[in-house]
């Protein structure tokens, strides 16, 4: 449709995950548009996470060496250990200022579907951590959906013959939504997990 | 949030029209994940569009030389001129194989509210073309909404002195479309425009 360079770059930024052709191409006109300079900092900072960033060694949650951050933090526990499926479940537990233990990023939850099984995520690396006997409570943080509780079930039925503390995190209503919008399994799960007040 | 590199590229991302902080998210971990090849092919065509792509000297259509290919081609008549407000436009026409004359790309429509005059647009650069006096008749394929209806107009007024016959792109229902849901002046537009079968 256009011209050499411009469409090359419609073309790349269309092979990106949640853009179609009509955003490839406002990006595309609202990069020609903009400052060299800020054009330059977007190319740069992507050869950059291609060069820099890896996993993290222990837990596979993403760092810019051996060790993340989390990791390297010394006055974090290590008794707790909580199994997230990605380094964004990892940044949305650290938001919550809750938890102050290690994470274990398994890199996906089981996926018969799609071919994913518990070879192909960091589950052999979780039992060579737990095997140190260091860990007293296993956190299953993995999404709420059916291969997150898929791979949870799975996870805690590896772990048993460990004899450690293996815990979900709570299923129930949103804080701040309504009860007549939620949909039926969440809200049976609230009146299962309901407390005492 | 995140270490350094992959933060640095989801900032980046996330400035892009259209990609909000989640879909930056997305894309930054995608390209994490992708091959060194592709991610370099798309930061070399980044690089590549602000080196290469100009706008054309005649039309202000993007190029790669001081014409575009549309200018430089010699089947194409002078005698017809199409005046849009964007290259994507053209690209729209183009698409349509209906159009073999030339066409004058405008860099946008007038918008008072955004504080877009005629000086801003390339409307001395039109005036110069038509002054050659080649153009017979000048298409006003602005878009058919407040500001490209403004636009429109105002060029009509200005070149009449001229003398060339002007035309404006037929406004009514879109074909494929339903006519139960046509808005009322698109479908106001129609019954204007009803023509004899």
């Amino acid at each position: 449709m256009y011209e050499g360079a411009i469409q090359d770059l419609i073309d790349e930024l269309g092979r990106l995950p949640g853009v179609g052709p009509k955003s490839a191409q406002r990006i595309a006109f609202h990069l020609l548009s903009a400052d060299t300079a800020d054009v330059d900092r977007l190319a740069t900072s992507l050869r950059r996470v291609k060069e820099l960033v890896r996993f993290c060694d222990t837990c596979f949650n993403v760092a810019e060496s051996q060790q993340c951050r989390i990791c390297r933090d010394a006055r974090r526990s290590d008794e707790v250990l909580c199994v997230v499926e990605e380094p964004k479940d990892v940044v949305a537990i650290e938001r919550t200022n809750e938890f102050r233990g290690r994470y274990h990023v398994l890199g996906g939850a089981i996926n018969p579907l799609e071919g994913v099984g518990p070879d192909h995520l960091r589950v052999r690396e979780l039992m060579a951590r737990l095997a140190a006997g260091v860990v007293k409570e296993l956190i299953l943080a993995t999404d709420p959906n059916t291969e997150g509780e898929a791979t949870a079930t799975y996870l805690a039925l590896m772990v048993k013959p460990m004899g450690l503390k293996v815990t979900r995190l709570a299923s129930g209503l949103p804080v701040g939504g309504d009860l007549e919008y939620a949909d039926e399994v969440t809200l049976g799960r609230a009146f299962e997990g309901r407390r005492a007040v």
